[in-house]
């Protein structure tokens, strides 16, 4: 659609297209984690960011294709992932098909126990490996670049309690962009929100978000998630040619 | 201004604030320069970045305060700056409002010469110097990080013809990102577009633009600028606050 | 071995372990790269890097394991590999035990069409495609890091002729740190020297090497291949535990 | 000195120039601060990494050009700095001379409230402001990457106790490579080591070492020390030409 402000200035606006993907374990068998989201993480999540202005629509493991066919991610922006136990269920074929979009300019926001999914261990080319512990603790991230429009609306930092601990050394690439560490009660740090760039996609992994515990519904999280979804899907620039190419330049004698 | 997408969405809308900042010295005595800018080389960038939409008023240094008062630079979002003769004619209180107000978050966008401004180098913490040479050579500069918003809209490189040619060695440090690499005729390269963050702002090199040819009617070189205009003035978080502080947490048996 | 220097100083000095990998195919298959290297790249760059005081040994592709055993490995601090026609047969096994001991802390510097190795793709997370041309033309590699020591005892530039071309876009991870950026007669550039960390390892990718041509007899790129041997090789820290962790501080009324 | 390995192999061993600078007025006037360093801190330090085998001398701010005469300079491979109360008594003349020999290849290895001292800020170029809180608490300094010879000799993690802290936000650019995050009793989080290029030089900042504490006694403080010296010592490559330069190619006809 189209926007007019003032007489002459024009502005294409167009909603981002987010696909929120969960593998939806969890939530149907596990009457702890099915009391707090009842209708599983992905559902929460779209209702916490939905007021940002979205146009969502969700993907689930058991569903063909795990609800991720090339025409669901043609019309996705941003794809935003939660896996946990079934890692290794994705199949090989999906984890491919989302990682040429992402090379082709497809944001991807990485939530939690996403670390270990294939598609985020097959962008960083690490293991991903952290440490952890389940014990309920107070996490604080605080933030360390806030010239990043991802810490947009927050605090100096925020704080999710009770929470799992994910603790260092968290076997990443060095992001390329750090935009939070976190402080956990039981002696533990975390790099929290890592940016990434990868061909034409933008990536961001954050922490935050085990499905024992009703962070989904943070209202710092989903201001976080919201953030990131806009910024991985910020404009990009032409795709590539590769192969063997022309000169573009004459030389050796050449006309 | 407040923007109703279908029936609940609503996008709070900010023009972007633009301060054009120019020296405007070439322009008034160099007959040739002013053939090509007649008006300025403030005026041309006006002109040519004015269709995508941001609110735009320009400075030069004759002007009090070289027409950057206190109150421009709070009304204003980012600050184009060109200089090149006069860079030690810039007062040094000037200097430091508009560092402080990068800092705090003002977008900052450094063309061509700019390079050995003063603000840009105390922004930097080196000299910033580079080889040189006026000889009309033709200039490609290579896009490498096509998922950056400021290569949208650009193809997989552009041309800038003639132009004056700068080399490596570059002294600044380490871009946090690296966008353009420019191939010159005469067997040097730059790095020529150079993305940092200082505090809460944002701040973007970008080489093209000497005041002997007409490089800013070029529609890639006023893309590139245009876009990193609304790169510098995106988002960013909370004002930090430093100094001594209260624990956010008992320890040693406090209560 | 240790080296007492003046009454009480002692160095522990430990010979740097190179294993140079080859697939060692265009030099036994094609007369004109037999010609240059009759005995393999892999023996040129032994005989070139043997001055700056390596143990080396080579394998190749047609070995058992490929020349790369578990023991072999184990035994490498440095693996420089050179691939091209026969990415594809490397064994998967092969590549995940060399992507093992990388993250363990074994350097790896991959050479020119390394860049499509299995193990490179696999560590960086891309697609690490580039555009090529061979047409034995004139690259300029400048110094843009002059603080790495890798670029010890090389002036600002140095060239190498003739060369294949490669161009960008180079569907690369923005490196860790940006070495030398090349500049090319038919108006390409490219980021030649590329630096990245992985887990313990360190990576360092080198554009020059294509089999047409007597780069390895090059006394700049020799330098440049025994200086990322010895930065490939440094110390690092201790290897990280993973896994569930108990808590370091007592908290929630633990004792 | 020379070290012959084996029959052939011939090493350059050349000792590293450290001078420990440290403006000593604590020690001085404090004697609470004078029962922990009696000689000072550059003393304890100077000390602590003898036994790494470094050629040693110290300067203070009272002696005449501070101890850093340009002859003392020249010598210096790495320097360490050590202010706190009297940033501002270091003449500027003096900043202009540690600053240029950064640029030309000079280590240089800033000792935590030297965070605010002027040659830090100025090769920054923020204000590097922080919170602090001097209440004696536990410090844990995490690897975050363990690639780094930085980090040669530690654990995952360690501590120091009674510290002061340091917490987040730190008003520095984003280090090029992170290498220590703090977490405190407190509640906070700081990067406490971190690393940086600037010209041909290297820095590191490293947080620990508050007068009032017994810091620089801590094994593993030390450690970090030695190794940054080794670290901002290592080889640099040829000095930078800046200016007018002539093509290396031919290009618009001229021959």
């Amino acid at each position: 659609m189209k926007v007019r402000v003032g007489k002459e200035t024009i502005f294409e606006m167009k909603l981002i297209h987010v696909t929120i993907w969960n593998e939806f374990i969890h939530e149907r068998t596990e009457p702890k984690v099915a009391s707090i989201y009842p209708k599983g993480i992905h559902e929460a999540i779209a209702s916490g960011i939905g007021p940002y202005g979205f146009r969502i629509q969700t993907a689930t493991l058991d569903q063909p294709e795990h609800g991720l066919s090339q025409e669901v991610l043609n019309w996705t922006d941003v794809l935003i992932w939660w896996g946990h136990l079934a890692h290794e269920q994705v199949a090989e074929e999906i984890v491919d098909r989302i990682y040429a979009r992402v090379l082709k300019g497809m944001g991807l926001v990485v939530l939690h126990s996403g670390h270990r999914s294939r598609i985020f261990q097959k962008l960083m080319g690490t293991t991903c490996d952290l440490k952890w512990r389940s014990d309920a603790e107070r996490e604080r991230l605080w933030v360390v670049d806030p010239s990043h429009p991802i810490t947009e609306g927050l605090g100096e930092y925020f704080e999710v309690e009770p929470e799992e601990m994910y603790g260092e050394f968290f076997d990443i690439p060095a992001p390329d962009e750090l935009i939070f560490i976190s402080w956990f009660q039981g002696g533990e740090v975390f790099r929290s929100g890592c940016a990434y760039q990868r061909g034409l996609g933008k990536i961001f992994y954050f922490r935050p978000g085990d499905q024992e515990y009703p962070t989904y519904y943070n209202k710092d999280v989903l201001r976080v998630i919201a953030n990131a979804v806009r910024w991985t899907a910020t404009a990009h620039g032409a795709e590539p040619v590769y192969g063997n190419t022309s000169p573009l330049e004459k030389f050796n004698g050449d006309v």
